[in-house]
């Protein structure tokens, strides 16, 4: 892609994950912002946040923005995506114990206060979910016209011994992925279009660092990711592209709700490129698959898991849907359809 | 305060870094969040960053969003704001060497990328003076109607082994500043209302990360804060809040451009109320003050640094302002009169 920045203008794609974000990174911001060689994971990398070594492991460090509308939805508010999307991009680094977060709330002026109360205090319950605590934070107000809502910012830090970098895997791998896909994204877009049966659905946004640490226990994990913007689909282009792999995902094994699978029809979305916020994708050495598929099914958030995939060492950088009725190369979903999605 | 939250709404004064915002977060906020008891600094101290206990030290956490007005402003902007803001924040705690920062921007659909890219290239600028490297980060889009603009969030690590938190001063400490006040919040709010002088007016953004550690070189230190949101007085009432003593502050001391100071009464602000961006107040034990200024002064952005008060036994909590003709109690500020100036 050639930037001709005097021209352009910011788009929803710039945001939404998938490739005409990543090239706009590396081809043009990486350059400006500049960037250094770490024994661990760097900027370059474009992981779910950076592992910079420390002591005789990595500290791995993470952000994000939420801005999701509405801020209250069946299953979670902007407060609890904050702090799981924070905590899982810890968690998929190998960072399960989350030291600490902080927190930054950009609200309009003359928002209501019990809503800025009711929105904190559902962070302080997902980070006692999580086993963590917001350390320090920061407010800002913008006046009406400059800000429609609240915009909310967390980062987190937390140390690891072994790292499980997007590119970490290997041909042979077994894919797990620890239950329905598409349910956040699927009832954020209902509620947009105002859809009848959006009653039925709710979104699964979930901290994973606790399942991820059983998983890690109970075998080699070789590389992970929370499936969020561009969905399952769109991590698994990630991960193929980053280890120089490909990957077969056997549609018929991934999980997915039946009221999910008819509002995607309804909206002429596909649930393997919407949003998951309480899920996670992991690739496991094909020994250990059976143990740690049995340890993500005993913990609450993993009892739909399923091996859904294996990485092969051909078609690198691609991804074979084998739809059961036979295999394509799925495409890369260049993010989701609409902004404030998360 | 008793907060009614069903009634009340979120006014500029709750992001101005003032009383009303700090008996929010006290009285309300963190009981909702929850907090914990650390060795070290945590949220309920509210100081510039947290501090948690690591290895033979602490590894030191801040995070600021920054939605300053105009974007680009003399002397810098909101790139360069940021990244100074979060290296500022980590230095007054005492760590000097900022590890990584995080980088969020979220920006409004259509906004010309060759704007963004300015401002990347000044985030790129802003980490190479300070030492350190954006090592992650999240791009998010509004849709138009959503965001005026651009925010970046930063949020930053660094390790130190002493902190200098600012609950730290100690009665006969002298008190010394970098230099001169008001210049970021006089240029801004100068060019909000389109003042004909503002071409005289220049941000005094910067990194004091330097100068912080040959000041600490050089002395010991006993408490530090950059004088952001409420200024000068904000940051002494807080400090002398915290610490539990009574501050002096000699004006006639407190060095200030003489086209801040016109511009200022103009404006009809107080110089000792605006904010600073390349400033920091440290508390200094007396016999090592004389040391500590003249290291200070060896370094570029210290060259007008002065002794301007000391701390006393007296006077708790308050900050009693020594004009040259006598003495009165400083009025502690509520903040920055406009949302947007950092």
């Amino acid at each position: 892609m050639v930037v001709s920045p005097e021209k352009e203008v910011i788009k929803i794609a710039h945001g939404a994950g998938g490739p005409a974000m990543r090239l706009l990174i590396h081809e043009t911001i990486l350059p400006l912002i500049g960037t250094r060689e770490i024994e661990g994971i760097g900027l370059k990398a474009l992981d779910d946040g950076a592992a910079l070594p420390l002591q005789d492991g990595y500290l791995v460090i993470t952000t994000d923005s939420h801005v999701v509308k509405p801020i209250f939805f069946p299953g979670g508010d902007i407060g609890r995506l904050a702090v799981c999307g924070t905590v899982n991009d810890l968690a998929v680094m190998g960072a399960v114990d989350p030291m600490a977060l902080t927190l930054s709330v950009v609200v309009e002026e003359n928002f209501p206060l019990e809503t800025v109360l009711r929105i904190l205090e559902s962070v302080g319950e997902a980070c006692r979910e999580a086993g963590t605590f917001v350390e320090t934070g920061d407010t800002k107000v913008m006046g009406h016209g400059d800000l429609d809502g609240i915009i909310i910012n967390t980062a987190g830090i937390g140390l690891t011994k072994k790292l499980t970098p997007d590119a970490g895997l290997r041909p042979g791998d077994q894919l797990i992925l620890n239950g329905t896909v598409a349910d956040h994204g699927i009832t954020i877009m209902a509620l947009r279009e105002e859809l009848d049966f959006e009653a039925d659905l709710r979104s699964d946004v979930a901290p994973v660092n606790g399942l991820v640490a059983a998983a890690l226990e109970a075998g080699e994990v070789t590389a992970m990711k929370d499936p969020t913007r561009g969905g399952v689909s769109g991590v698994l282009h990630e991960m193929a592209l980053k280890s120089g792999v490909g990957i077969l995902l056997r549609e018929p094994d991934v999980p997915v709700r039946q009221e999910v699978l008819g509002a995607s029809e309804l909206l002429g979305l596909n649930p393997l490129e919407m949003t998951n916020e309480g899920k996670v994708i992991m690739g496991v050495r094909a020994e250990d698959a059976e143990e740690v598929l049995k340890a993500i099914r005993s913990h609450a958030m993993g009892r739909e898991a399923a091996l859904v995939g294996e990485v092969m060492d051909k078609h690198k950088g691609r991804v074979i849907l084998d739809t059961g009725l036979g295999r394509r190369y799925l495409p890369e979903p260049h993010g989701e359809p609409l902004p404030r999605i998360c």
